[in-house]
Parts: structure tokens; C-alpha cells; sequence
């Protein structure tokens, strides 16, 4: 599987290049190919905007194999590599082996866990109690993850929960040390503060032993350069086509009801011709001359 | 399933109501909880768009059970009804009993099948050679249809393509009529003229035997006084949620790309406790109060 | 839905029944639709055998959704009600309340949950630790299912896996009592033990609190006389025709592997025309007379 | 995936070998199990077979994508080649594609389509019209998997329903030809006929100019050796598991209902240590010794 392989490679290259990078969230199909289409260089299949496209909550109520089948045809709609919310796993680190698998199988690039419990709980619902894995446990499963992979470029992210937790630093620190040696290609340090505090600090103390991803939703008025300044490897912009599309579509279905009228709107969106162009339509027009008989006669 | 009769009937009630009633499209479970949200009574589950959420063409790439899938998240993410898209029916008069079938199990109040072949052209394809079915074969599908659901208020809408095939209203009220005898519920009467001269002709000649529903996605800039004043049953509103996010998902992503920087698109978007409260975060917060056991000690 | 209402008043039925009822195992349309043609009035949809079938292990290894479309299967291609072997329920309370939803759409008259932890490891295997829920948190799953069913003939069972986790018959009533409180329908108590021994003494002490089903899969040589007289509610056999299919296949691909011909086979399989018959071959071409357009000319 | 690609190669010299090679019929991961534990080589992914063991009719009931999660199921569990019965292709040349993409993913190392029309009638069943497709819309099909496959090996075998429509030796013939020149890896000829007549004179005329693959389900007292003189690649044994199955099912079903024991059944059925071990239960062991945490003190 050539596609694969590249994929994989590409999310690599990011991961260990000496710039900053992005990764943009996407939900379905036509959000990945509008990433791509941005410019960006991968995709980050978030598991909160996968569920709330579903309408259901981050709560594992969607089954894993629902994930993948949506991340399948986010995977076909796109070149640029995808990484995956793999929350906890769904599972043990038996689950985890599938789940590596089935990913592989759909070219996505790959897959970032938690150190939380399955079924989870957002990170940034307030007033919860994020009760994490047992360390020995969590470490069980990235090494799972990485000793069935077969591609040796798929990545293995492990994201450190302590901070969302309520623990400190050296919890933290403790956490990522473990993960590291056991195996994951990076840690996801995710923090639900309004500032860069507790990320900047992890950072201070890890140094470069393995790349650091972060997740700014929260103290998103970072500047971007203080990311840079730090050596970050990864920005993932989890959520935002996710809200960017909701607020339009709030927007154009209050105005529909009120003006009950699609003229104002009109002009305001894309032509259905630009659906077409997003799906490919013309490529298989000329597919059809090549494959379907000529019925000009 | 209480649901699934009170869903049926309510679309029945749009379809037998004095005035103009509008379903608006959605594709995935949170679009469908918008519309709910705006005020509309019903949604129209567009094969358009839930083949372009998914990044594949209306062309039957996605398979029909997973058509289904993707309705039941947004049947059970709202309370209004919702009308199915149905396409030719993904095969012939058996393939529509099982359609039918599955789709009350999941409390879909009614379908709409259309007299193409399958695999299906989308009607708004330039260029594109509009193949109509047999219409013996189609009023054998709405025969079966009508024969096997079994909630007497399920809704079976026929939709006509003569237009959109390029012939004119005397094929158009033939094949209407023919729907009609064999049990279809209404009549859906399609056309991709910017103006709505087609339609308004076959309700000239149509009268009421059976309610019309309209698709103006051409024919946006007629005034709904216009339906109304002729009568018509429901204005479909049928790809422009899509439209919305898509607008808003490739502005924000490039907004993105430039800026390297949230800041700007924050403010222009819901914040994630919007989506949270759209999941129903808080109810499942109760429901934990009730179920999970007292961890306060 | 009134097949899926007439199924939960049968399954009721059984377990009210003065009568010592069976439930043979099925775990695919076709061993579901032999189960009620041998003449049994109701089906247990094992996990087991459902793994086993798909060729993966009795740990959660397919995903729940996976689970809900073979049963949708198995309800659509009978009449008699199924009782869905749920695991532990797939998660926490919310799953399981999922899960009865996406049941009672399917006409599953019923399920039964355990109280091990997800993922589960199956109850025969040896040298397994098999740790038992809380108990607080299972009877919170109880409560859940028994407050979303729709359907008041919905039926939620409890099964104890107390003895299989070692623990005595004490504890087997302790459990057993809270999640009749909890409002379990019904007790499975469960035994890996050669002889009825444990499950005797747990019927000794528990009396007629609620029915009691037992799976006497290790126990079998117990006459089925002693269960009667002991006023078991119902017995499951939960594999066998698994077991049965797996040993059949067994041979006749070793067969046909040495043989390197159909001839002794064929002898002793059904002919082609009998799965004909069972998939409802000529229903279909009774339809084909009614609904296809009639090509005699 | 370099799974994927021994499969495709060994498919490949399975068709190219010089001794008549066998393929044996599964239905499900527990089937195909059992046909690589025979001793076989290969393993044919029968639509009849996939769709009885679901209890729906081999006429395109079920999706295309649920035979696809079948056949994933089936190739994970295995480690010798699949092919694939696709039927039509479940569509046009587009969705033939989409086809080849999404068994490629999964490892299947091959697909055979038939030159008739979706949704399809089993070849078998008497007295049914079997309507053939037109041949240059074939063989655009063809071409089209061709085109799209990655893997050079991956197998299309093109089947020939000529005889089975009640045409002659030179419409096979012919349409043979055109498909072989389409780009075809082999032609699979099918006959009804309780005797070897129509595929040794169809063998006879076509010689070698590419494999030919038969499926002896009625003409299945032929000797072997036939077959073996007259130079064919393949012979597919297309239901005979399944077949094995319900047989062993309904007697199972049938002498439980009757004698309300296990006992008798009990002697003659694995028992559930052998469904452990066609399940990898011990695999699963080692690894929870290799990924879990040691709690033995």
C-alpha cells in the first residue's frame, strides 16, 4: 500500500522536522479535504468533533469501529497524513492491537491515547473528575501499539493527563518519562489552562528526549512564537472546523426560518458547483469515457 | 416505539397541513439538531449532502446500509421528522422493502424514492445524461414500499425527474400519475431551471390530487410567496446547511493557515461549551449523579 | 413496532412461565432462524459463539455496533424473541443505556449483563482472574437499562459471576439481591463447575425472589429433571449450535481437502435448495409477480 | 502491507500453477479459519454463503460494505488468499472500483464478477430470468479494476453467466474473449448443468488462452480427474461449508428441542476448549503476560 507508507512517512517527517508544525482538526470526509486544501500538511481526527458531528457526546458513546469508519473515508478523500484521537484506547491493550491494525489497514498516519479511563470524559468539562490510568497499565498499551504496527513509521503518541487531572509537573514529568520508554514516538502534554503555564514548564524540564505536541484551545492567545521559542513539535488545532462549521450553520438555519426565503444566503455560501469540484465530480466524468460504453449513437 | 409514531405522524401532519411547510437538509447528527434548534418542524436528509460530508460523489460510492447509519445518529439526535433522501432506492422494488423496514426501526418518519437508475446521477450534473426508470418498475417500488411499512403514517414520496431528463410536462404529469395510482404519498416534482416556470406548469395542471413538494435550489430567487400562493405542500431547503459549514470550514482554514494563530477565528466562532451543550453534556452530568455510585466519601 | 413489542411480551413470557423453558444459542441469521424452526420459543444471541463466528476472541475484540448488526440480523430473520448475552454492557451506565436503545429498535426482546469489567474475559477460560464489578456501579447499569427501555416488556437480566470469580455462595446472594433491587428482571447465575452444586445452593437460598436462568454448559450431565424440580426459570444452552456448526465444518473441509471431490459430501449436506428455502427464496419470487413489471410478451 | 501482498502473489500462483488447485467456500472468520486448517490454499468468499449466513437471499439484500466487514473478519483470520464473489461488482465500474480500493485495504487477494445485472439472482434458482449485463459495459468494469488496483497480483476473475442465461457455447465464448481482452486474469464458467458438458466444451474451444475456473456445485459427481485432464486452474467448492453447517445446525436444533438434554449432543460437538483455540484465546494470554501489569503480588 504505497498511499500508506507515504502517510505514515509524512507524519514522521512532522514530527521530527526542525520547525514548528500544524495540524488542523477535521470530522468527516469534506472537512479533511478542506485541510488539505488550506495547505495544511496533516490532519488531526479529533474524537470530540467526531462525536459531536454524530450528535452524540466524547463520551465513547459512538463505538470504535464507527471511528473508523469515518476516519476510513477521511483517509480516501485526502493525500496528507491523518493522526487519530484514539482516546483511551477503547479498551485494553488488546484493543489497542485492533485498533492499530484497523488503522493501518486505512492508511491513517496515526494514533495519540490518553491516560484516562475507557469510557472517557472530555478534558475541558468542568467540574468532572479525570481519573488517569495506571502508569504500568497505559505503558502496556503503547508497547502493544508499537510492537504490532508494521509500518515502521506509524506514530504512537501517548498524552499525559495530569495536569487536566489537577496533578503537577512532576506527576507530569513522571508520566511522559514512563511513555517515552515504553516506546511512544512523542507525548501530548494537554493542559485546560487560559495560559501556557503548565506547558511551557513540562517543556522546560523535558527538554528534547522526545517531541512534544500541545493542544492551545484553551490558552489559545499564546503567541504562536512562544510555541516556537520552546521547541514544540506539533500544534493540533483540535476543534475548530468543527465550531467554525457550526456557527455557520446555526447562523443559516435561523436565517432560513426567520426570512423563509434562501436569497440572502445565496450569496453567502458556496455554489453547489463547488460541492461538485469537492467531491471530484469531474474526475469521474472522464472516468465514464473511459468505462462506460459510448452511447452516442 | 412511541418515537417513531409521533415522528411519522408529524410529517404526515406537514404534508396534510393548509400552508406552506419547509423541511431544511442536514447530513450528520449535529446539523440535524440545528435545524431542530431554529424552529424547523422537519428535516430533509439530503443524498447530496451525505455523500459530500462523507468526501465521495452522490453517485451510490457510499453504501446504502451506510446511508442508514448516518440517519439513525441524526433520528436520534432530534424530535422533529425526518425525510430520507432515498435516492432510486438502491436497487430495485425488494431492495425498497428493506430501506423501508430499516428505516422505521430507526424512527424515520418517510422517504422519498426518484425514477432514476441506479447507480444515480445527481440532478444538477451539467452535461450528465439523465436516464429515467421504467415506469411500470417504479410504481412496482412504491407499490412495495407502501405495502410494507407498517405505520400507516410512514411517508412515501415519488419523485419525478421528467424535467430534469429533459422532457416535458406531459411525461412529467404521466409519471406523476402513475406514482399517485400506485400509493405514493406525495409527489415530489424536481427541476434545475433557474426559474420555476417547470413547476409551477405541472401544479397548474396537477391541482391537488396529491401534495407537491419542491426542491428551489435553482430557483432560489422566486418569491415563497409564489409556492404558496399555488399551493404547494413543503419547500425543501435541501444542501445549504452543507453549503454553510463548507463556506465557513474553507474560511476558517485558511484563516488559519495564514495567521498561524487561533486569535482572530475565536472570536468569530461557538465556544466549546456550545458543543458541549449540543451533546447534551450536562443531561449526561445528571444522569451520573443517578447511576454512578457516590465517590464523594 | 408491534414485532417488537409482541417479541418483549414473549420473552416475559418465558421468564413467568410456571414452566421450565430453554433458550437455544444462535449467532448469525441462519443458526438464529434453525434455533426457531427446531420448534424453541426463543433465542440466546451468545457472545461467545457471535466472537467465535467472526473468528475473533470473547474479550471485546469486535466492537458493540458490530454486536448490534448481527443481531439485527438474527430479529430480522425470525419471529421468536432474542435475548442479547451483553457482556458487562459494553462501558459504563451510559453505554448500556445506548445499547438497550439501539436494541429495542432491533426488536431484541431482552439482554443480559455481567458483572466483570470491560473489556471481559470469557467465564470458562482457565487461569483467567476474573474481577467482578462494584456493586454499587453494576446495580447503577440496571437502573440504567430498566429506566431507558421503552418498552415495559423489555427484559434486563443480572448475571452473577461470583462463583466464577471464586467467590462463594454468600456473595453470590449478595449480588444477586442488590441487583434485584436494582430491578433486574432476572438472576443468571452462573457456574464453571462440572456438577449443578453451586447453582443448587444459590437456588436453596434465593428461593422464588425473582426467576432464576441458568447456563449448564460445564454442568450438562445434570438431568434437566433437577432443574425442573428446583424451579429454574430457564435454561440456556449457549453454544452448542456453534459447537455443532464449527465440528461439521471441521469435517467436511478435512474431507474435501483428502478427498479432493464433492461426491461422499454432497451425500450428507443439505442440497443448495435448502438454503434456498431457509433464505426465503420463493417469498421473493411471489414479490417479483406482484411488484416487477410483467416482461411475458 | 506486506500481508496484503503475499496474499495477492499467492492467489496469483494458485491461478498460474500447473497442477488444478482448489478453493473451498467461507462464510465468516470461524469458516475461514477452518479451510486454512484443512490443508487449503485458498479460500472463496461465496455472496450465496455470506448472505445465507446472515438469513438474507443472494439478491444484493445485504450492503456492499457489510459483505466487505465480513470479508475483513475472514482475511484477518487467516493467512492464505481470498477471493472474493463480488457478484455484479454491486454496481457500475465506479462502484467496482470503490470496490478494489476497499479490498485491497483488508488483504482480500482477489474479486470474481459476473456479467449480469444488480441486484443479482442466484445462479441456481429455477426458473428465474437471468438477464445478462452488455458486454461492452462489462467489460469497462473490468478494465476499471484493473485500472485501479495498486497490487499487480491482485486477482479479477471475470464469470461468465452465458450458459446459465440458456446461450450457447459461442456467446460464452465471445463474451470470454472480450473479457480476457478487457483485462482479465481469468475466466470462471459457470453451468447449471448436472453434467460437465457445457464448461469441457467450452474448455475445449477456449484452450489456454487464460486460466479457467470452474464451480462444480451441480455437476459435482464429474471425477476430478476431468477437471484435471482438461486443464483447468481452479476448482471452486462455492457453499459447501455453509451447506455442512445448517446441516449439522438443524439436527443440533432438532434433537436439543426434542430431548431437552445436552448429553447426546455433548459427545458428538468440540467442545469449548476448541473454540478457545480456533480463537487464539492462548495467544491472547501470552500477550496479557507480555502488556498487562504483573498483579501477582
Amino acid at each position: 500500500m504505497r498511499i500508506g507508507k507515504t502517510k505514515c512517512r509524512q507524519l514522521r517527517s512532522l514530527l521530527e522536522s526542525n520547525q514548528l508544525e500544524f495540524l488542523l482538526e477535521a470530522h468527516n470526509g469534506i472537512s479533511a479535504k478542506l485541510v488539505e486544501d488550506a495547505g495544511f500538511k496533516g490532519i488531526w481526527a479529533s474524537g470530540l468533533s467526531i462525536s459531536a458531528q454524530w450528535g452524540v457526546r466524547d463520551s465513547n458513546e459512538a463505538s470504535w469501529t464507527q471511528v473508523i469508519e469515518t476516519v476510513e473515508f477521511m483517509s480516501d478523500a485526502t493525500t496528507i497524513p491523518i493522526l487519530l484521537d484514539g482516546d483511551t484506547g477503547y479498551g485494553n491493550f488488546n484493543n489497542v492491537q485492533r485498533l492499530v491494525r484497523k488503522l493501518e489497514q486505512r492508511h491513517i498516519a496515526g494514533v495519540c491515547i490518553e491516560d484516562k479511563l475507557f469510557p472517557k470524559t472530555n478534558s475541558f468539562i468542568k467540574g468532572t473528575t479525570q481519573e488517569l490510568a495506571d502508569i504500568e497499565e497505559f505503558c502496556g498499551k503503547i508497547k502493544a501499539a508499537k510492537d504490532i504496527q508494521y509500518d515502521d513509521n506509524f506514530v504512537v503518541i501517548a498524552r499525559v493527563e495530569a495536569f487536566i487531572a489537577g496533578l503537577g509537573l512532576s506527576e507530569a514529568l513522571k508520566r511522559a518519562e514512563a511513555y517515552h520508554q515504553a516506546g511512544a514516538d512523542a507525548i501530548l502534554i494537554h493542559s485546560a489552562r487560559a495560559d501556557a503555564n503548565e506547558i511551557l514548564a513540562f517543556k522546560h524540564e523535558w527538554h528534547n528526549r522526545c517531541p512534544v505536541v500541545i493542544v492551545p484551545t484553551k490558552y489559545y492567545s499564546t503567541p504562536t512564537k512562544v510555541f516556537r521559542e520552546n521547541d514544540f513539535s506539533i500544534v493540533i488545532w483540535a476543534n475548530h472546523m468543527l465550531r467554525a462549521s457550526i456557527t455557520a450553520m446555526q447562523e443559516a438555519a435561523k436565517m432560513l426560518e426567520k426570512e423563509e426565503s434562501l436569497v440572502n444566503l445565496e450569496k453567502n455560501i458556496i455554489p453547489v458547483s463547488e460541492v461538485f469540484r469537492l467531491q471530484g465530480v469531474s474526475e469521474l466524468s472522464k472516468a465514464e469515457n473511459c468505462y462506460l460504453p459510448n452511447n452516442s449513437d
